[in-house]
């Protein structure tokens, strides 16, 4: 392709046009048409043109996961924009921080986050502000009291061009923002479609936040494919169960801790232990956010439930790699082969794995990103050569398939939350009685894993572990604070003095 | 997507890493899965380098639509060479000229075209060949007396490259290389996916010549959907209908003269005139190669046929534009919507056509070609800011649906093959007899259209049409012959003395 043909039809607008009359998402009983979902992204990119927004403007978007932040994303699409959404689990601090890295120009908040809206516009008393919402009589989302201005609308998208800004950690403490491209976009739901197949007659359930890429890619997938989407503001298992029933869903994404409640759900409503079922339209649980616990796999298996298991992170735009339905039980506990536009290696030592050699999987394609925003040093630190470093370990077998040992391995990943170890550290660090600070995960039933945290304490310390768990929460998100912090006399570190996030649990007092 | 991102692995690689063992094609009884198609295109690939052959040379491949072909074709893929198919209609002159113009330097025929091959290769001395065959003992395709070389081929494809160079006439006489590349193919194959759905158990039955987009393209979405492609080297309804019955078909591509006769041999088949039924699997009848006869889209409705009529040429690499099935009894006659990537206007009187107003049809997008092959001159007039004028005429209704109403004006599409008048005017004209000439098409129940000329004589001439016909075979591949030349005293032209072809059937004795 050469420049001009990277212009693809404004994917909300073609599909507005080929079937506008059917149903493009529903949530909590409104459905918006594809027609009305594009009228409603056109009204609200008129009124963000009123406010000064225009192409290339960062705009910060705090609200839940409902209609309005899905006909927000769209105008922001149709006024070449980027989105820049936040993650509601974050404290006001960590938003605050958040937005001036990102330079946003505005922040947009719906009523259930005018609090939080207020907080951080207190703190950065520069960033204009507005409320969206959603009038339930007309299901209409605007912005209130904002007249429209009538602008011309992009009505192609440029697949170089950035869709939003997706902030992550990593091992540096500070997150960082991945640039995600409409092309990853385009890229992932076509690599996608050509794993799983696409039907314009699916539905689409999405009960993931759509401030993390998961969530948004779904709503990509919404008008690139044509299809319904179920939208659930908040998870609630026993809702999602009534709506695969009732919707005629085919497909769902989910995290583990999801589908462990969903099944527990459903035994109850069908009052057969461990034996409740689906419906067979239901032929794709897509299941990402970390590695899944085999007895879960297993037990989907017996039930003829057909689960997915997929690789991904933000820098791939959601999955990289998928097991396919006719491998589903194969290879199960694989996170399967990479998608079609996708190439996966595993580096071990600087050179490429042999077959069942764990190492560091790496990904280039056009479904990776090219950079971090304004993030030189890290996007050099981690993508040579279009090679995109994961720091996750996993090895290939014999036939090529993925399996994931370990997300990158400082990564503690709690409900599908990603938590990065570096960062709590730096907060405890913070505090004027702590020398060093080391942060890992313990496994726990329910959430999969927890962060803990060990402290080498100033010698005339007398600070306790509550006052340091104060400290923590006036800085950090409610899931991101440790169960414990242990105060021990040294951390573990190598011989140039790199802490050992591996050898922690060492310290654990059942462990000494 | 920047430079680096115009990557893509080698899809028949992918495939047969994917799912070695599944079938890939299917011919006479012998079924290559994609892991033995891929090992049998690695090694004619080895095979041609030992000829010289290297990424950008020029092939001409002059079989017949069998597996040599298919193997031939990934085998190029792998070289990153040039494919140049030869139709085998076509005179052996005409195909001189054509692989003269093209720069072939390697003709690769099978066994039933070494005769044809032998003429072609007698009329340019310099051109060497190879015959290509299919061991039927151990189903392997390879070139006879050929050592294999193992050079490094080529594990990714780069969108921008050029796959292959089909020939295709116009109005100006001379057949034009439409330069197809490697994204045009992969854009056609997701934008087609798009609109009919994919589900990876399909079966696709190919029952055209794969020497043209139409046959060419189902080859590609053999290797990027990894579907399995039942392949039929000639069109017999009977043999098509019974692999639709026995092969598990779902998805199929025709044109219209073919459809008629699947239809008359099923209902002779199962002795119900009027009624005969296909299985429910067959889920698409992709028809193509011009406007269908409204009565066979509405015995077809009749049946529960799901036919799917689409819109396209060599120039926008097989369909544009396709009715989607759920459109498919509501929007009878049209050709449907443009696919996803494409976008499509029609242009009348240089601007804008109103719905339901004739005009142009005009293409752009990532699965419309940017060039004829060292035609400059055809480029700049065919495409403008990367629209594609293709001369063909139709209206959009209301609701954006193509009609259309007739090919180029001057095409005549005669049992899918396209004929251009102003190259049988040509070959007319250098008759020492012929003034001027003429040539348009007459309906015919049977082809759709066939050729049917008007040649104006020198005064003294005692020329026969027999003489005139006999003249014109020497030059012309059969099915460009005229059916009748008739000798007339002027053909109209308009007042700057351009030929009027839509008049000359005023010119017909039965219209006189």
């Amino acid at each position: 392709m050469n420049s001009s043909e990277q212009l693809l039809p404004n994917w909300l607008k073609r599909s507005a046009e080929n079937i506008p009359t059917r149903p493009a998402i529903s949530c909590e009983g409104r459905t918006l048409t594809f027609a009305q979902l594009d009228q409603q992204a056109t009204l609200l990119a008129f009124q963000l043109a009123t406010l000064g927004v225009h192409a290339g403007s960062r705009i910060a978007v705090l609200t839940g996961s409902g209609l309005p932040y899905v006909v927000c994303v769209h105008a922001l699409m149709r006024i070449e924009a980027i989105l820049v959404p936040l993650n509601l689990r974050l404290t006001t601090e960590e938003q605050s921080w958040l937005v001036q890295d990102v330079n946003a120009s505005l922040l947009i908040h719906d009523a259930q986050n005018a609090e939080r809206a207020h907080a951080l516009t207190t703190s950065l008393a520069t960033l204009p502000h507005v409320a969206i919402g959603l009038d339930t009589t007309t299901t209409t989302v605007t912005l209130s009291g904002i007249a429209p201005t009538e602008v011309a609308l992009s009505e192609q998208i440029t697949l170089d061009a950035t869709q939003s800004i997706m902030y992550t950690s990593g091992t540096t403490g500070k997150p960082k923002g991945v640039v995600i491209t409409y092309g990853m976009q385009w890229w992932n739901a076509i690599g996608s479609a050509l794993n799983l197949g696409h039907n314009p007659d699916d539905c689409w359930l999405a009960c993931m936040p759509l401030f993390h890429i998961g969530g948004l890619s779904i709503l990509m997938k919404n008008v690139i494919y044509g299809i319904h989407i179920s939208l659930h503001e908040k998870f609630d298992a026993e809702a999602v169960n009534t709506a695969i029933r009732e919707e005629r869903v085919t497909i769902i994404s989910v995290v583990a801790i999801m589908l462990q409640r969903m099944l527990a759900a459903l035994d109850k409503e069908q009052g057969i232990p461990g034996q409740g079922r689906y419906p067979a339209a239901l032929r794709c649980v897509l299941l990402g956010g970390g590695p899944a616990p085999q007895p879960l796999l297993e037990d989907c298996a017996r039930r003829d439930i057909p689960v997915m298991q997929s690789y991904g992170l933000t820098e791939s735009c959601s999955q990289a790699a998928t097991l396919s339905p006719a491998d589903a039980l194969r290879k199960l506990g694989s996170a399967g082969r990479p998608l079609m536009p996708v190439q996966l290696r595993i580096i071990n030592d600087d050179t490429l794995a042999a077959p069942g050699e764990p190492g560091t999987i790496c990904l280039k394609g056009p479904t990776i990103t090219s950079s971090y925003d304004h993030r030189p040093d890290a996007t050099a630190a981690t993508i040579h050569d279009g090679w995109l470093s994961t720091g996750d370990i996993g090895y290939l077998d014999a036939d090529g398939y993925l399996y994931v040992l370990d997300r990158r391995s400082d990564l503690i990943i709690s409900g599908g939350e990603n938590i990065y170890p570096a960062e709590i550290e730096a907060v405890l660090l913070a505090h004027h009685a702590v020398v060093e600070a080391g942060v890992c995960g313990r496994d726990e039933p329910t959430w999969g894993q927890i962060p803990i945290a060990f402290v080498h304490l100033t010698a005339d310390s007398t600070v306790t572990e509550q006052e340091l768990l104060a400290h923590a929460a006036r800085h950090l998100a409610r899931f991101k604070l440790p169960q414990h912090i242990y105060s021990v006399a040294q951390l573990p570190r190598n011989s140039s003095g790199k802490l050992l996030r591996r050898e922690l649990h060492t310290l654990l007092p059942e462990n000494r």
